[in-house]
């Protein structure tokens, strides 16, 4: 939960008059989002959300977002759609921030997603995947395999204090997904962090995917792989075989896998631990002063990717198509 | 800002079979109200603000605030009208925690008040303290005059870092209240917290005013000197004479003061300032461990307690009716 910056009544104001989306009727600072500030911005036209974009989001990827998230909307994609300017432009100001003004989604996550809900979470992943294939701007993943070990780098002399065999545990995985990191599958824009946070429902149909702010190029299987971690383990760290095969034939029913990125689906899972485990690992080390949201544990990826290290077969994850 | 209590998606649904508000369509935890959860929760009939009732909030008390935003709501004071679950109450259990919806109000909270403004906060407690006259239930006012002192104690030994002459301030201010408080004037329900932070404006009308949970029987010309602390100084701790003028004139527009009321403002204004001082310096030094919501700085309450006691006069903070 976050409202890292404060706006008062008076520059709302003014930078409403900038857009075509009526008078203010109600500004509430909402807990939704880590790196940025969250606002659910109610006008006499329609609700929005307001998002004032903080230090941690690199600045210049915002026009990569910001189009991405007009490019998927256009396609059918349920997701939020900015609001233009009266000067045409979706990115703002406000408070001294970078600021947007996207559409208010109904829906609401589910904690404990059920077997229905992630094979709609396979659908709407295809989908999403499909409607990336003629977007044109290209973010590079700050956070794909390639980045994993110097990530490493900034934790290991602490990754005791979290569990004393993490250390030896990635000195293990790393080099593994190294060297047979695969790197000549389908590759398209991916969401990257699809996890059930940030994916609505109403009344157990999906009704919109929220966040695009770690989107990017990378291999499209391995957004399937961070899914199948983010919806099929249950709160102790059991893997889930039914919610992963309704996620794969959801997925599937869309967009089919090839043979190779089936096959690659354990080492992708395996990735995909890993880079979720290192992130989790430097918040948690690094936990700011005044933070005001409280890290992930990083030992539930320490569970996934133990699972997925004994996984012999891809089947394991569900049907191949 | 602060969602203390998460709840998912199955127990709002349970929570909601017990009311006739149609179905829910969003929720969003917001970032307002220190003490409690608060939730934005849109159905398919309205929105609402729902809370859970946190730790500090003493259960006991919960009736009385239910039922005095029952009665002032009726009387066509602006302020959330609790919803009645279908056996007719309007007190819930969520989570483990007690829990009540409210409806939602529109409008939002300026930071810097104008002059017109403080005159329709006048008018709006005024109305407040007619409205609560025929208000039967009683509830003392756990942070009136006679609790300053223990209070002070919890805090005095640590006074010094906050300020190093706070403590030799207090040490003279806290007898000479003790000595000279008035206890004969009018006395009712005072809202006991009314900050620009709980009054809503919509196009400089005022729309609202929430959080009723200090709300307590006591002086009814204390809450006005409340106001004055909380609406008539600027960002930098001076007095603005013009809206303690605007204030008073709208507060006797509908509820003339009485002359012992009006002389006694210069102590009422002492008073509540030392009550913020007070229960802002024990927060400050106090802050617990994983805080949500940054502390207030008690030193704002240090300037306007010295201003006050320099005043000698009542005229200053307006005109007697």
């Amino acid at each position: 939960m976050a409202v890292y910056t404060h706006i008062s009544d008076e520059q709302v104001a003014q930078f409403l008059e900038h857009y075509d989306v009526g008078k203010l009727q109600s500004l509430k600072g909402i807990a939704e989002g880590v790196e940025n500030s969250n606002f659910l911005l109610t006008t006499t036209k329609s609700q929005f959300i307001l998002t004032l974009y903080e230090k941690r989001v690199n600045t210049r990827d915002l026009p990569f977002f910001i189009s991405l998230m007009e490019h998927l909307a256009q396609k059918d994609i349920s997701c939020p759609r900015p609001i233009a300017k009266n000067n045409g432009e979706a990115l703002g100001k406000l408070a001294g921030r970078p600021a947007a003004m996207i559409s208010f989604l109904n829906g609401y996550s589910v904690r404990v997603p059920s077997i229905p809900q992630c094979g709609q979470c396979g659908v709407a992943l295809a989908q999403l995947h499909l409607a990336g294939v003629d977007f044109k701007t290209v973010r590079k993943n700050a956070l794909s395999q390639k980045h994993w070990q110097p990530l490493y780098e900034r934790s290991k002399s602490r990754a005791k204090e979290v569990d004393v065999e993490l250390g030896s545990l990635l000195d293990d995985e790393l080099p593994y997904l190294d060297r047979l990191w695969p790197e000549n599958l389908p590759a398209g824009i991916i969401h990257a962090d699809l996890f059930p946070d940030n994916v609505f429902f109403l009344e157990d149909q999906l009704s919109g995917i929220i966040d695009f702010y770690f989107a990017a190029n990378d291999l499209l299987a391995y957004d399937l792989a961070i899914c199948i971690n983010a919806w099929c383990f249950d709160e102790d760290g059991n893997f889930e075989p039914k919610k992963s095969e309704a996620l794969l034939e959801g997925y599937q029913s869309v967009r089919p896998l090839k043979k190779e990125e089936y096959d690659a689906l354990p080492i992708l899972c395996r990735g995909s631990a890993t880079r979720f485990l290192l992130t989790r690992l430097y918040d948690w080390l690094n936990v700011p002063k005044n933070a005001l949201v409280t890290p992930h544990d990083p030992r539930d990826y320490i569970t996934r990717l133990k699972f997925h290290r004994q996984v012999k077969d891809p089947s394991i994850y569900g049907s191949a198509h």
